[in-house]
């Protein structure tokens, strides 16, 4: 169906109209010229991402109902970071001439089934038109006492370095679209070049190889916020002392946690998690997976501080790696290599205003 | 300056470094994963808007200072449209290669004038880049307590239809600005076609007419929010029943209140607020004057409805006017013409995805 038949408050109304609101901090959703919250014993939280076609995704690797759901985690990822729970979300999109109703329903199926995941309620947004890409901008607010909020700044000189999870594989995913995707291209441009009619028929139903390496493509295209991650600290009695969630790679954000908290840091090559995955793919790509896992962006997994005496506990966790620990400023910021020696971190995480 | 030399951190520090928050309910601001809010005594409220160039705005007609203001100002609006007090604002900008940091800064300048007007704080963000225009999304909070909220569902028969300033002159100042724009493309097509070199010069210096039309730009390029016309209900006692503020146009904003409380209403023409330089434009336009007052958008003015005892209260204050009355659902949505005709109201207003 056109979108411009609906018109935006009907195309709102289709999207939102069998949405309920099951939060009690929800007062008011849809359908004002603001939505009503009300938080009288939590501190809220807020956060809020722009997504832009082009820039943030690819719309030939991944479809709409995983990016309504990716795009709905990022930011409830963000909520989990400050050790909050999500509760509401405001969604706007821009939508160009080539998107149907169909399509923008498609978008919202996984948006819902994010928030569902995590009792998030719509509480709003926009919906317009663009003339280029989709854009999608979403707001998150979630809720958290004062005492539990954990900030970048809190890190501690002994403090344990954690993250969950393993790094690198929603690079190597990425990086495994794009090889399929050129490959596909080069197939056509071939077969073009020969005028072979027979082989740009076959090159219609392309399958490209993803053989081994759905993890790569899971990590890559349904992103996973660790709200698991923080029941389980929790559940167990540990309040980080720092926390971030690794959307940039491990080492830009780890420098972020160093600058607020006036520290330095220690992390041990050996010790980063990295799935089977991911290494083959890295090593078949002659890149170096280690690099991959400090440097590659979307893993969304969390990046954390504990205080020493926590070793144990943190250690009973599954799924949970202690990585390094934080030391005097002075000392700066090292990653000790498999072979004992020592680098400075570097910060080369994704810069969206370099693309 | 080229933004990719800052990189995004480096843009957000550079354009955020000098804010200080003001209220007291904002607890954290720029700087971690989520800002931090705090509301114990009050609902909060929350408003959200995406607005995409060649859609909502265009460069030719604003500049980035300006453009930063409205941004602004129109969220702003919609806090004060729940009769709520605005607090806290993010911001996240999509830009494209063509602009520079001091670009930003104009825009953020605008921006944080808006802010200080209404002693609203910037509390965060994203930044990051666009392949094609500039996007802007915005999210405002505010805070009102729970007996204060205005909603669009609270009008009753009987009640008072009511609208601050003026309406239709924004609606003029866009047909203006593109007049102009097309008085100058076209001049500059017949200097090209006669290979008139002297006449290209001075078109280089084309100033485009704008005299004793300044109120049209004013209300085009400059919005202000009406929080002096909440501030001026709150003295003299008055609680709308409903409210919005105009950004669709009166018709459309209108029929939203009369489906959302059910209930009918009746508009007299005769008094519909029209300034002078609306009126003398719409005769040059060859437009309808009405048709422009009901359904041009972007006055951003308050259409309210307050009980029938607030009869002379209301009439006393300035900048205020009273265009008709709330009836019973079954009398429909009328109008009624200096002419004493009566017509059913339709919702002509910009809708966003017909662009």
């Amino acid at each position: 169906m056109d979108i411009a038949k609906l018109g935006e408050f009907g195309l709102i109304d289709h999207l939102t109209k069998d949405i309920k609101t099951k939060n009690e901090s929800t007062k008011y959703g849809v359908g004002d010229d603001c939505a009503v919250l009300c938080y009288p014993d939590k501190e809220v939280l807020i956060t809020t991402d722009l997504l832009m076609e082009g820039v943030h995704f690819d719309l030939t690797y991944i479809d709409l109902q995983h990016l309504g759901y990716k795009s709905a985690m990022v930011n409830i990822s963000d909520i989990f970071a400050m050790n909050g729970t999500p509760r509401q979300m405001t969604v706007s999109l821009a939508i160009s001439k080539r998107f149907s109703v169909e399509d923008i329903e498609q978008f919202y199926q996984g948006l819902r089934l994010a928030c569902e995941k995590w009792n998030v309620d719509i509480i709003g947004g926009d919906t317009t038109s663009s003339y280029t890409g989709l854009a999608i901008s979403i707001t998150c607010i979630g809720e958290a006492r004062k005492e539990d909020i954990v900030y970048r700044n809190g890190a501690k000189d002994t403090d344990l370095i954690c993250v969950s999870g393993d790094l690198g594989a929603a690079y190597m995913g990425l990086q495994l679209l794009e090889r399929e995707k050129s490959v596909y291209y080069q197939q056509v441009e071939e077969a073009r070049k020969k005028n072979d009619k027979r082989a740009l028929e076959e090159l219609s139903h392309f399958q490209p190889d993803f053989a081994g390496k759905e993890y790569l493509l899971q990590r890559q295209l349904q992103t996973e916020a660790r709200g698991d991650i923080i029941e389980k600290l929790r559940e167990a009695g540990i309040r980080p002392t720092a926390m971030m969630d690794i959307s940039d790679g491990l080492s830009s954000e780890l420098m972020h946690i160093c600058k607020q908290s006036g520290v330095g840091c220690r992390i041990y090559e050996k010790n980063i998690p990295i799935d089977y995955q991911t290494a083959v793919m890295a090593e078949e790509m002659n890149m170096n997976v280690t690099t991959c896992a400090l440097n590659g962006g979307e893993d969304y997994e969390l990046l954390f501080t504990v205080p020493i005496g926590d070793h144990e506990k943190i250690e009973n966790i599954e799924d949970i790696k202690l990585i390094g620990h934080i030391t005097d400023e002075k000392f700066g910021k090292v990653l000790v290599t498999r072979d004992n020696q020592e680098f400075e971190l570097k910060a080369q995480g994704w810069n969206p205003l370099e693309k």
